[in-house]
């Protein structure tokens, strides 16, 4: 209980950058202490900052002597090694997504970690964290609204490089909604098909932003994503889900309602994905230093990471091909008996209402 | 930065269990060591609980050696001699509201504090850390209303207990109004007239539930505040600023929005102030810990539990003689020059939330 | 029901061609026959695009020998001896708020149409016919909320002349929330308060704009009014009832949510109350045509025009005073027998559901 | 100007009473002179009512000689012959929705009416008069979203007969979003899919209920269509049209927001069309009943009637197929030139609505 958890984060660009921030002044239980980044003098300053040392090599990092976690924020191409650097390492490690860039090393990794005595891979999707979400999982899984029987999801961005292409919109944007939609169902998504619209003007040639992903599960419902990420208006992300018994929506950004003389309502948008989900972010990173503490992670784990490659793959073909194409999914492997001193029980915790569903939403 | 703020807790009652909670699991830098509460068995168990010691005596408790810094959750009527003994003991203090239970002892710890060389004494009004009220805060400060015109409050909880009688209702639940239209306009009240209504039939005979409650500022603003404490539906908190150039609202209770074969929408509303405050109250822990590894305070402090207290104490005189009454606030101390060391200014940087600074900290 | 009321339209401003239009395009079996209006060349304008003539003075224009009913929409001050010859004339006669301009006048009027088999003058109290309105005091009837207990109304125009000093905002615009809270909660205002606050910069020297208003009722209710009516950002009319059993609002403006990239959402605010209460106005046309076909009334009557005189000018002079005044009623005469070929039946109505409530609601 | 239109009404059932209703209580210059229905009790119970004749040979009421104009509310089957003979009799006429049950028998009228100097058919598709719908075509056509790339329509009943089969739910239900689309993006739909999900576990064997179906249009705009017609909560229809600059969305039903004891929200619900679209329908009658007054239509006519059937066979199809399938259009006949004295023209001021007309109107 009295010793913090001592942090390696590798790749301290952007999400990285914003990591080492909430583990050095928000995140109970942690410190950095080794600082990785392809450009040394970023990782100096990041490092400077915190009282972290730099390691220039990340596997090194990995298995420094002061380092009990790993936080991997690199790029996704460097994530398999670094990932499979851990395992060998056997330290927790929380991977931004994708867990890898292809079906096949994101499988490894599943059979890898199938076979040890408990888990040691948390991927990053922070939605699960997000106080919104996790109300509309616990209003589904109390049966509120019945058999959810559709899911409409809305994602946009304001604006993005030039290299978010229709194949990065499906890899980096689209990848949440395939976390969220098995989170909130609980089941698999099965065939992937993208009906690519009029672009925006705006949008690089041969780049469709917006588009339409439709998505089926295991049991047959229907799922609708539009994607598009150059809407120069604000981060939104909403989602509806319609069941048997009634339909819920989060996600219409009414929180504070602006009216001006100037017509402006800025108030009630996101301008970017911090004001949207950075209590998301910090609640996953608490969640997930407490479960490392105790040598395990508190979160999507592999399977999810796995799945959701397999997805965005199959999504990439159908962006490719025009076609609805089915998920490939290899077997999963069989759970692990449940680690004896696991994660913190969620009935021992009045604390805020976020917090205990969470838990229960967010374990793999 | 390497050693946890040592802290005692002064009575673990509903308040105080749930801060416990919060300094044991999601606050960064801070345990818990010592617990005090008249209860001796309560105390026990909820020491017990995070692995702290009971101290029988709450002074004694603020001078262990073992103690860092004191937060303060028991009843009013104990915090005047509590308060002074963590003054005596130059430890940081985290006071519940109020300060005091009356006006004379209430500035004689301004008085006392305004001789130190930085102040020690924060006070737990939590809203000046809740997203919503800092976000509308900004907006104000950012100009983005103009000059602020009048304020409309709205207070509902869906049920209490006997003893929150008119006054009570007063002391206990406007007072988080006074400190938000204060924090708000940066200005004090002036006078206060409080006009009841048609009681719900379920309140004892002689309580106005619910009441009008009407501030004057400094610079002549109308504020009208609501307090309705037995609405049986939900809990409420509602404020709506309008000014020259626009008007903005939070607490419309949008975030989930459910239609449901029985025609329920439950999952709009907060059922309790944990729902709608519970993350506010670990913010406001988190920068009270901070800033009282550095000796200081980060939040509203004497002068601003003060005011309350003068302002509330009218507030009951207004109930009572059913006029509207002047607010007798006595002078200011000078500020004190900005201790070196001493973490930002709140009075420059009101609001916490993990926006501004996050966004800030996020960008390499 | 073949041959269409013949109506005289008295004053041709903004209100009197806003109806002569719809009394020409939209509302069923009616036409203008005759215009007058202090402007001569007004009038002729408005004549001749309708067919009409015009008559030069207003008395004569009422008992001319093609006019079955009057529609009186000029300056108030001539509401008295226009509505009193209406009464001579034996024709039924919609008068634009107010009544008069005078409490006795008014009253004069009242123990007059007394003597009367069926009433004859209906007042222009457009709110009750519209939609959000009439489901709102739907749900208030049906007990839907339980004992209303306190009523919050918002009433925001985004300019006005300068003409519209305290005074003339209490008679002009406040009269509106008079008639919708005697409306709404079915009892008379029993007391008027007027709390000036800081005025937006840009109202002329002398007038407080924004006012809070406080009205309290027969049974005790308190009702809040803000009126502020150089908002400079649109037309905004709110209105929240709170009860035993729970609490609704209407007026969020919430009909076309618009975001766009430059910030704006205009698409949600009524730039003028016509975008607001357009429809209203037409619904009002069509009961009191068809009821003066019928000879007799279908909306709020003389009594509801003197009782929002008399708390208007208790209004005024709460202005003046800054204290609470108390209105003055007199007492109202005994109600007459229902006539026998009254108004339509609300329950042969299966139209659009807003009408039928109307009816009921709307009924003197 | 001075006599009625006299309308035989062909069908009085739902729709056809409901009609009845308005062209003899809210419709300006109107009556209906003849009732004709299979069912010559209903016929002559809904006749006495209104003082109209029962002609008991549809053909023979169209031909009647106290019979200016017809309005068809019989069922689909019959309004081929039906307007056919109106055709013939040279009568305007309103033909609720389908124009036909077959394509070929649609073009049939198409290219007949377009051999006569003006139009005299108007098909029954009221969402054109809604004021929401009006709202947002305007929006669209002054630019205020640029140009519409995307749009997610929700099409929601509580409840419907078992004849609501997949492919009825297409041609009585989605017809609706079918003619929205052309009208919100003026221009054709070219494709139709359908996904059948998860069917609500009421929907008889064999219904996809809910369904997803996406329309493409010429420019390459995507649509989706979630039709669920068995909801068991409120009648809800939602359009949002995400655009180059902005995006806009009407139908959240925040009309009256209400929060109670019992947690329901019933207020803001439609229990059925009419209070969603009862003034919609009166809307469009009364523009209709002006038009043919003057020999000709204000509305949407034989082509939009025509392009409806096309599209909603082919979805029929694309329900049989499972696959994506074109739809074909026969060429459109030349345009005839503007007729001297007809309405305005709604190809070019689609929307009726009160608000701009009215505006116009009311300003002297």
């Amino acid at each position: 209980m009295t010793d913090d958890l001592r942090i390696a984060v590798l790749g301290v660009g952007l999400m990285g950058a914003f990591h080492v921030d909430a583990l050095s002044k928000r995140i109970r239980g942690a410190r950095v202490t080794v600082v990785n980044d392809y450009f040394t003098d970023k990782a100096e300053s990041i490092a400077a900052s915190v009282g972290a040392r730099v390691v220039a090599d990340p596997i090194e990092a990995i298995s420094d002597p002061e380092v009990d976690a790993v936080l991997i924020a690199t790029p996704g191409a460097a994530h398999d090694e670094q990932v499979n650097a851990c395992l060998d390492a056997g330290v927790p490690v929380l991977c931004e997504k994708p867990l890898t860039t292809d079906v096949a090393s994101a499988y490894r990794i599943v059979q890898r970690e199938a076979q040890l005595a408990r888990p040691l891979v948390q991927v990053g999707f922070m939605r699960r964290f997000d106080a919104e979400y996790v109300a509309l999982k616990k209003l589904i899984a109390d049966g509120g609204l019945g058999n959810p029987l559709m899911v409409h999801c809305i994602h946009r961005n304001p604006a993005v490089g030039d290299h978010f292409t229709s194949e990065y919109m499906i890899r980096d944007s689209v990848v949440h909604e395939v976390d969220v939609v098995r989170f909130l169902l609980d089941e698999e998504i099965t065939s992937v098909q993208v009906i690519p619209g009029v672009p925006t003007s705006i949008a690089p040639e041969g780049t469709s932003d917006p588009m339409l992903v439709i998505f089926e599960t295991e049991s047959g419902r229907i799922i609708t994503d539009e994607i598009y990420v150059r809407t120069q208006v604000a981060y939104e992300v909403r989602t509806e889900v319609v069941g048997e018994r009634g339909s819920a929506v989060i996600g219409l950004d009414q929180n504070l309602q602006v009216k001006t003389t100037d017509g402006r309502s800025g108030g009630q948008l996101s301008p970017s994905f911090v004001e949207r989900f950075g209590a998301a972010y910090d609640t996953e990173l608490q969640h997930w230093v407490d479960a490392a503490r105790a040598g395990s992670i508190d979160g999507p784990g592999v399977w999810d990471g796995y799945a959701a490659v397999a997805v965005c793959e199959t999504g990439v073909e159908a962006v490719r091909s025009g076609e609805k194409i089915k998920v490939q999914l290899d077997s999963r492997p069989a759970l692990r008996p449940e680690p004896v001193e696991g994660p913190r029980n969620p009935s021992e915790q009045p604390g805020p209402g976020i917090t205990a569903p969470d838990l229960e939403g967010a374990r793999p």
